[in-house]
């Protein structure tokens, strides 16, 4: 007999699961319930829209019912919300505009609900000019309030990606742009210094940043709304963009039996199965493990969403698919940067209590000598025995590729051996012959070898002229244009023959632009008898570490 | 005591080798000894100096003789040829421009000399308006002559990766250009149907191809000159640039007892060692191991060079390193577009009788519906077990990414469920939820498990309407605007209904524009009992297929 599947709702998850369902199984009933208007849009998309780089709205539905029923053959039931699951007799109690409340029995239910933006209760927040952006009809509201005449400024609230992107798309109409970020750095999966190349791009390009500091109330005022923050800060503007994250839209299985997690995620298996006889549940809503660190963990990403529909859809038709977890490789742009990460961050390791060792290296995006290379920032982190734990990287150009390779390296469990043996492709407008991946399996390769002591910065903090010798190895020109404080001066090039007036007793710090010729510094001194380290990423990464927003 | 370590060749494999034995040993005694005036200069950008995309020289000299000194401590000797070794006295001949001839003894001899183009003995080969590139001087000359008042047209021989960026960069400073071929398509390390995109983009660029067509002679005439084809056409310019490849520069090894291959490359192990004691030899000079096929070859490329230059310092220093063979990863750009390969292709698989399957996908750059997304032309190529042995992309935009993850896999001897399952970065202007890599994945395996069968484009030729039927499930305006003769044509949303119009007995050929909805009605019609492949890569990849250049 037919199987009968239903789907709860209709977007990344669940329509993926829909369309692999129907491709593995011609003759399954398939139905799926979407509470909104709109099935299978494109949420990554509603920021552009809103900013106006995504100009045409019905580009942004990939599919409509009606194209997805005459591809797919689905019964697709729109302003339809599941508000029940009565597991043990198989059904579903289904609230529909059309048709009233009704049951719905199944074989098989996927449930795909997605999360929702999280609105803590803080006074003010229900005023009509704080908006939360989820669905078509949230962009639908913003853009035609961003669109009346006067309009001028708004406050993005939340520095994660939906809120960077927002103040990035608003900033991209003209308006005034304020983003407030409670804690010290935006963009949580980058550790703080990383973050830093963010804050100073969104600054760079206007957007005003207050972190640090969390909201206390929204007032309306004079047309306008002002944001009362924490430290009695307030900013003003036309309208709120409250972005501070999201939580599983799960509120409708409080008695369904089905297994929650302690934040209200569907527990699952590796086959996307709850504890409850044929159903499954995917995406947003659901907890998963993370890919790196094997704890349990939810991260709401398109990508995941999408895999986890595919396996649900191939365990139901028997195939023997999982999904072996999230290792939470996201990117955005903002403005002209690109900023990416994959797998896990210092503040997650050191949380977890997971050793690891960390190197920087800022290369080129390809060949120096051809035109319109631009710097990368990319921090590598791994452990003892060279496993890669995670990556971060920001630039202009060529982020997402090695951001990317490094992803397919550590879900294949790679060490940075792999990284230095890596064959990419070269040609000047696209790398160097020493990829910037192969540089840093390099790097990696000569600190876990012990050629290379290398210094972090917070190392740096702790720094006793007493014991030690902070030394500049840069040009002349380079370290007049700016040192860090203390620094003692003398070229690389120069070492060799004036390395005695280093005292022999005492450990020295090098460091240069980026961390290269501080290494041969480094290794000049280690065969001639010193203690040194070389502080990794050198300037550079001193300098983002200590940046500070103006406000 | 110090070793002391010779080098031959100061560029990529002998440069960065010595770079990495003074990081390794600040001791050792290093002489570098290079018989033209430049040492460690960037030949892959010498085609872009002459197109004057690179318009700083310098910039091409990324270390002169002095500062790589001031750096590394070495010795350098340029205008330095060693013409001769002794490995049984341990000492190299070298015939000096400022020492005349002397003898040099060693402890540990690198030889990185590269290869020399090819230059067979055609009729006129030898004329002044024939060139070559390899070095800076080489580049200096042609450059100069292009710069001449009245030159307008160049001809090159050879659609190999330099001809082709020649071509590039004649037509990117205004010069009529023909491209001469004597294989039936450019660019080797592609598959015929991949080569097309290029040879549709260099015509489209105004490149006069001429394929399929060997070079008789050469023949000044009239201030100008003529190249004279096998077929008798005959091409006419201001010069020639020829580069037919590349063949060792090993001739001064004749005598020395070290063992060359049967193109005269030197043969080494897995630590780069030669068979002579203490003599290594890296880069384009050497024979190496096909990663993918384990077969002996010979794969002329920086990364290689740079890679095997620093296992060879390792090795001499004490480290572990190994160099565990070529997969041929490459790239090059060519007018606006860019293609890339790795690993194995059909045409090398075929002729070892190593068993493979292919498919194409033709996904786009990033998220269609945010702006500037290009097509990527995709093509994977694995064995039944699953495992990755070759790849191969064109398009505007993310080939060098995509190109770079499949390598990455490929190296960590990865299969298609890897490719399926590999988290990749995801916002709209990076990528797709599904990455184009995932896709080609999942196609593989749908492929594989048997859900999809599909047609290639050779299987396409020897169609029989008696047997089979081809069905083109497009649109009818797609139809209407061009399909594959013999077709039928029903929508693939039509085809639920009216798969009663197909005959039962017969095998049916679907295709659509790029294998997609060929994949969906290949999936409804199996299901329904019909025998179906689903032509992969579609409309496009067919198309592509019978790409022939208008000359
Ligand atoms: C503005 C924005 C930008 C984003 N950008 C990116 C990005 O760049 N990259 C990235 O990887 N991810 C991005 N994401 C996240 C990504 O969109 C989600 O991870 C993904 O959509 C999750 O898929 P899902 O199926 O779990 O939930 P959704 O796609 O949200 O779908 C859930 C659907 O279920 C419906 N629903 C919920 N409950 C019920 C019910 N009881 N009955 C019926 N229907 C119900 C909802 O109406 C909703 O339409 C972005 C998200 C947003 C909002
Ligand atoms: C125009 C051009 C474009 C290229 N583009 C790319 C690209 O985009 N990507 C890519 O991966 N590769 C590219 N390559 C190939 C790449 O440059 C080579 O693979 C690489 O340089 C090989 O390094 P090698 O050390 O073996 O040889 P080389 O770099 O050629 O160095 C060999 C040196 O040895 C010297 N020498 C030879 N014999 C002797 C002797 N007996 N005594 C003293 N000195 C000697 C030579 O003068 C030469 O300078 C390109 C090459 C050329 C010519
Ligand atoms: C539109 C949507 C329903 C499509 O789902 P889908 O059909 O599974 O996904 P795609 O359209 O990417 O197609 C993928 C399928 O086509 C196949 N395919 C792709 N290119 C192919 C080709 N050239 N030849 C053959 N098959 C091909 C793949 O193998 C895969 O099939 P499989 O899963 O059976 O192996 C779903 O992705 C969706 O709703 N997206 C919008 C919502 C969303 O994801 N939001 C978050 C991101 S903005
Ligand atoms: C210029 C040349 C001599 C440099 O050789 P090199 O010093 O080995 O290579 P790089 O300059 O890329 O530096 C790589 C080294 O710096 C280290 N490094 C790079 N960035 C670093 C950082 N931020 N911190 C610490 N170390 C760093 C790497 O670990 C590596 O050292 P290792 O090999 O000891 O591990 C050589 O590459 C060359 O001659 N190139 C031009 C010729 C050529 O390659 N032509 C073909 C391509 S156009």
């Amino acid at each position: 007999m037919a199987k009968k599947v239903l789907i709860v709702g209709g977007v990344a998850g669940g329509a993926s699961a829909a369309a692999r369902l129907r491709r593995l199984d011609e003759n399954a009933e398939i139905v799926m319930f979407e509470r909104g208007p709109h099935i299978s849009y494109a949420n990554c998309g509603l920021p552009y829209y809103i900013g106006e780089t995504i100009q045409d709205r019905s580009k942004l539905l990939v599919q409509t019912p009606e194209s997805m029923k005459a591809r797919f053959n689905l019964d697709i039931r729109i302003h339809s919300e599941v508000t029940r699951i009565d597991a043990d007799a198989k059904t579903v109690t289904v609230n529909s505009k059309e048709k009233g409340v009704y049951k719905e029995s199944y074989d098989y239910l996927i449930l795909s609900p997605g999360a929702k933006p999280l609105k803590p209760p803080i006074p003010g927040i229900d005023s009509r000019l704080v908006y939360t952006l989820r669905t078509i009809p949230d962009m639908d509201r913003i853009k035609s309030h961003a669109d009346q005449a006067g309009i001028r400024s708004a406050i993005v609230v939340g520095g994660g990606y939906i809120g960077v992107e927002m103040a990035d798309n608003l900033r991209h109409r003209g308006l005034e742009v304020t983003l407030v970020e409670a804690a010290p750095h935006i963009l949580a999966p980058f550790d703080s210094e990383m973050a830093a190349f963010a804050e100073k791009e969104l600054e760079d390009n206007g957007v005003r940043l207050l972190l640090g500091d969390g909201v206390h109330s929204f007032v309306e005022k004079e047309g306008g709304i002002a944001v009362m923050l924490q430290s009695g800060k307030e900013a003003c503007g036309d309208m709120v963009i409250l972005a501070i994250g999201v939580a599983p839209d799960t509120g409708f299985l409080k008695d369904s039996g089905i297994r929650l997690g302690p934040r209200g995620h569907i527990l699952v298996n590796e086959s996307m199965q709850t504890d409850c006889d044929g159903v499954y549940a995917v995406g947003d809503a659901v907890e998963i493990v993370d890919y790196v660190t094997r704890q349990p963990s939810a991260i709401p990403l398109a990508g995941p969403a999408n895999k986890q529909g595919r396996v649900a859809a191939d365990h139901i038709c028997g195939l023997p698919s999982t999904y072996k977890g999230t290792q939470g490789t996201a990117i955005i742009k903002l403005f002209d940067l690109a900023g990416a990460s994959t797998g896990s961050n210092e503040r997650t390791l050191s949380r977890l209590g997971i050793p690891y060792r960390t190197v920087y290296v800022h290369p080129s995006s390809h060949a120096a000598y051809y035109p319109g290379a631009k710097p990368i920032a990319l921090k590598l982190i791994f452990n003892d025995e060279g496993k890669i734990l995670g990556a971060q990287a920001f630039g202009a150009e060529g982020v997402d590729k090695r951001i990317d390779v490094i992803a397919a390296v550590l879900r294949m469990n790679g060490t940075v051996d792999d990284l230095a043996e890596l064959e990419l492709a070269y040609a000047p407008p696209f790398s160097s012959a020493k990829d910037p991946v192969n540089m840093a399996g390099y790097l990696a390769q000569n600190v876990l070898s012990g050629r290379s002591d290398v210094a972090t910065l917070q190392e740096l903090g702790s720094f006793d002229p007493e014991r030690q010798i902070l030394l500049d190895v840069r040009t002349k020109a380079e370290f007049d244009q700016g040192h860090i404080e203390g620094a003692r001066h003398i070229p690389v090039d120069e070492l060799r023959a004036r390395c005695g007036e280093l005292e022999q007793g005492k450990e020295i710090y090098a460091y240069c632009a980026v961390g290269m010729r501080g290494y041969i510094a480094s290794r000049i001194l280690q065969q001639k008898g010193f203690a040194v380290k070389n502080v990794t990423g050198g300037y550079r990464s001193y300098s983002m570490a200590r940046y500070a927003p103006r406000n």
